[in-house]
């Protein structure tokens, strides 16, 4: 029996390991290591504590202390971008000359990223504005920063976008995914995102790479901003195009609704209904809603 | 090269600390430790398990060992649900006189959360019931309590509605972000619902703060119970008003359906269809579905 | 003052533990140990790492070392699935003879799942070709494997399906509640889902028990393939009868779409345009979407 079991066992593991070789997309087992999830999510929870400080610890931060705990947190979060994004500067379709050029531009990267946490703390300052103004269950600063999803999900892609516009592979779409996971809000690290922009409640969002959002934009949970369908295998043609809709300034999406396509522009100022489903171009200062939908009344027995 | 490195570091730790002060309500740098998520999260799991003993434990607990275990989970719970309910209150607008006040105040209603877990249990025995019933998949009761997120979202919006109804800042909101990260149902703590309630499925449910919702209602992933749009700024205003709706009892909502309004109200066992968007009552014993929607039928080449 | 915390408490306890007594189907204090969430959860993660060797770990594994290493993680896998599994087993309507006979088969059924590992990487590997060539926002195979929710739901689902099949209660909806906890994708393991099949962004995707999916189907956020609507009570005559639809190969169905009934077919190379609401059948070739609905636009001041 015991016998039975090692043999059975050791079958697996050799059909395993025979499949590791047949599969090799499927195992990565050369060409240096990957990004590891585990590792930028950390990260990305550092970075969160860097942006609020005193938000996220279990205690007060003694002011005296602040400075000395700033300074461990940007030299660690330095040293562990660096190591995640040169991992991922092996994926580019050009790879760099060499490894320490790889390297250096790895380590530029990562400290450009922690430059910007200045100017990333000025928009999601803005943008809890935005929350606090949009949402009546609201009661403070303190509650949109400690529990509110949206700003989560903001604030990840803000700091994921830096990443993006340097043309990093892989690590600021593993970045979203945390937010992704923790918020069902799945921003792709392209989208370019204005100013003061809230997402309330959020599950189901869907803002698409190529997406473009002005100054003060406010969407509900369920809101789609996508690509038009596409057939099998058109993919490849459309990679790298602009797929996803504009979104001009003052603008509110309401929850469910679906806007699609990469020339579809909704113009400033401009109300989209709950579920309404837009393919085409809104003119500013307009307010689309469905039809009252023809609703069937059964009265009871 | 070193130093190049040393020099920028220095210079990004610096303009972090700059903004930390501009920008002081993104820094919780003084006025004492704020309510913190980690903890509260933890607190909400061991809660669970006081909840459900035997579920959720690696091993059985013997019978020998309940009692024991019981009273060192209550003592455990009772000490850190205080420390965060005490952080919670500082955030009251009109706060408690003095430290010892807050001090008194928390116990107390730290006290008053672990005195109604039995209550608490009682109404999970009836949404069980009501899942098993209302499931043709549910196998067992076992089977609900470990894997059905909805039940899981129930049982913390029980518990943070206490916390709620005691008017704490703060720890409820945080207790069912717990919920939302883990099942996609957002639950405010502030809504009041009834026994035998059951949500399937369960991922981009919203229920808002001034909801109420009467015994045996049934609803499906994906619906919205909101409130009604309203224009930038006037959320002040709205603020402490019902602006969520009534659902009566054995009311059933489908999928996808969005209810919005503080005087909506959804009599008694009506049943609100899949995608249906409602902002108007419906009277008791009522049918809603969208009319037949007119689909464009197309063959293929 | 302490004294009457101690009281306070100890009423508490004595009260929770009569609770314990009173609602034993919400106390599972005999009857021996139940599967466990978290030591279930911790099986999926090394199962994901089995499948994907060298994508989830923090370092590159030599060639060297992965017989070893995979030896390894096989005979831990065996060892944890087989006691996940026996405990389940007790929770069958018709139990097994003895705890001989149980510890044999979970045994069993814990080395089949390993033997089908394989065939489970092959799927996948045609789940991600589906993706690559469906996605323009791809990358990479690599980027598929590190970030996209989709294939995380899938993978644990093709192995949970294995569990399913063997008749095992409890530990295959665990195992699926992993995933959507995590990816808001909400497959059941009785689903039968065929080859080449990819979820886009995925929040909000619900795949009911007796669902019947063919090769090469699309499907993106929000969609739900469900049961029919059913009165309280009806639950239990339900159970163990076809109530979700069969997709057939080749069909797209885009976001929001609800196709519900067990008796309901979507013919093959069928298009699902989004949130549409369909309870009958749709022959092959055809494609299906709302009517363009009436929009009201309303001017600006």
């Amino acid at each position: 029996m015991e016998v039975k079991r090692e043999e059975k066992l050791q079958e697996a593991v050799s059909d395993i390991l025979k499949s590791y070789e047949e599969r090799g997309e499927l195992s990565h087992l050369e060409g240096g290591t990957l990004p590891n999830r585990e590792t930028i999510w950390g990260i990305v929870e550092d970075l969160l504590k860097l942006l609020f400080p005193g938000f996220l610890e279990g205690t007060m931060i003694p002011r005296d202390d602040i400075a000395a705990r700033t300074s461990e947190r940007v030299s660690s979060l330095e040293r562990r971008l660096k190591g995640e994004i040169e991992k991922g500067l092996r994926f580019k379709k050009e790879p760099d000359a060499g490894v320490q050029e790889r390297s250096r531009k790895a380590r530029a990267i990562a400290l450009k990223l922690l430059a910007e946490i200045p100017a990333i703390r000025e928009l999601l300052a803005a943008d809890i504005g935005a929350a606090y103004e949009g949402d009546p269950a609201a009661r403070s600063d303190e509650e949109i920063i400690l529990a509110y999803p949206g700003l989560q999900a903001i604030a990840v892609h803000r700091m994921a976008h830096v990443l993006y516009v340097e043309d990093v592979p892989l690590v600021p779409r593993v970045m979203t995914e945390y937010a992704h996971a923790r918020t069902g809000i799945d921003i792709h690290p392209g989208a370019q995102i204005g100013r003061r922009f809230f997402i309330d409640h959020g599950t189901g969002v869907v803002i698409g790479e190529t997406t473009q959002i002005g100054k003060r934009v406010r969407i509900y949970q369920g809101v789609t901003l996508g690509a038009l369908s596409l057939p099998w295998g058109a993919g490849e043609l459309l990679r790298d195009k602009k797929r996803h809709p504009t979104i001009e300034e003052d603008v509110i999406i309401y929850s469910g609704a679906t806007i699609l396509g990469g020339d579809t522009v909704i113009g400033a100022r401009s109300v989209i209904g709950g579920n309404v489903w837009v393919t085409e171009s809104v003119p500013p200062d307009t307010k689309v809603f469905l039809k009252k939908p023809e609703l069937v009344y059964r009265g009871g027995s």
